[in-house]
């Protein structure tokens, strides 16, 4: 049985962990908090970059980041369900890729109040990282992931997690001005439990 | 003819740069200069995170980040140089992941000098991320990327460009602790020009 590092607030976990529930693996993978505060945490000794989720596979051999372990997942399953073999491939790619973008900006904004006191946060490199997250929203708004018969690809996982993260972490502001992604997300949380049972 | 925007001290718009290279697609892709920091450029209308590398393709699509443009190139390509098919598949994904995140260490390190005055400057966080790049090279150190016969897989492209991105930004410390890292990456600059060729 595999095991994966992972937290429940993390948003890249939470992706993980929607895609093994997705595929009907959650009896196949265990799932273990792991703390990457702490240099004593195991993760280190599993993945340098110490960062989660990490997969540890039976073989002793580890995995990570969530993109590869996504991408190992898809294989072992062999249906093509999170990334769609064909043409439509690249755009599910693409659209991981643009809500990875939006989480990587919305991590920069925590880690600003989580790593430095408020006398060291920089109002110019927040006002960078949100104007990401922004023409990044408008950009699935006006272009929303394919909904796919097959089930979720992992475009539209990923994008759900990162709105989640928006929600959790940051107030969830971008809901005033982003009605075509609410009615979205609301639509993939009915559509995909496993959104909702992986809350944070 | 597909367009890349770039920039030359671009660490992943390098490795791209060389993907282009190994795969004999040089006449087919032209390289722009993109500056990220200039609202106003091209750049942000492409690519709603504002990042480089991003390809514009024939038919007016875009794509990003580094991995997914990779991916494309090495479809388009078919024969499976850059990410190998088969087992040996997924440990050059996480070669390539285990080097984006030596590159996402250093780039956050050299961000902190260039978006912050230097009285915002905490050491805590710059040797946090230190301790990731430090990790990662001890890991590579003790596997080096699997070399393989039909060329320069993008793991080892993307280490390559990880510790060329260390010597250009980062005065190239890790040289004095990394002595089997240093002949490897020897090398691979024989092996492949492109390197040479794509130094900022």
């Amino acid at each position: 049985m595999a095991t994966l590092l992972s937290s429940p607030p993390s948003p890249f976990g939470r992706k993980v962990r929607i895609a093994i529930d997705v595929l009907g693996m959650t009896d196949r993978i265990a799932v273990l908090t792991a703390d990457t505060n702490n240099p004593d945490d195991p993760v280190r000794r599993h993945n340098p970059l110490g960062k989660i989720p990490t997969l540890l596979l039976d073989d002793g051999d580890t995995l990570f980041d969530s993109r590869v372990i996504v991408d190992y997942l898809n294989a072992l399953d062999g249906r093509d369900l999170l990334i769609p073999a064909g043409p439509e491939r690249i755009g599910v790619l693409r659209e991981q890729a643009l809500a990875d973008g939006i989480l990587d900006a919305a991590l920069l904004q925590v880690y600003e109040r989580r790593y430095r006191p408020a006398e060291h946060h920089v109002e110019s490199w927040l006002e960078h990282q949100r104007g990401k997250v922004s023409r990044a929203l408008d950009a699935f708004s006006a272009r929303l992931p394919v909904a796919r018969p097959a089930g979720p690809s992992i475009g539209e996982i990923t994008l759900a997690c990162a709105l989640g993260y928006l929600d959790f972490r940051l107030e969830g502001s971008w809901r005033a001005t982003q009605p075509a992604l609410v009615s979205w997300l609301d639509g993939f949380a009915q559509r995909v439990p496993a959104f909702g049972r992986t809350a944070p």
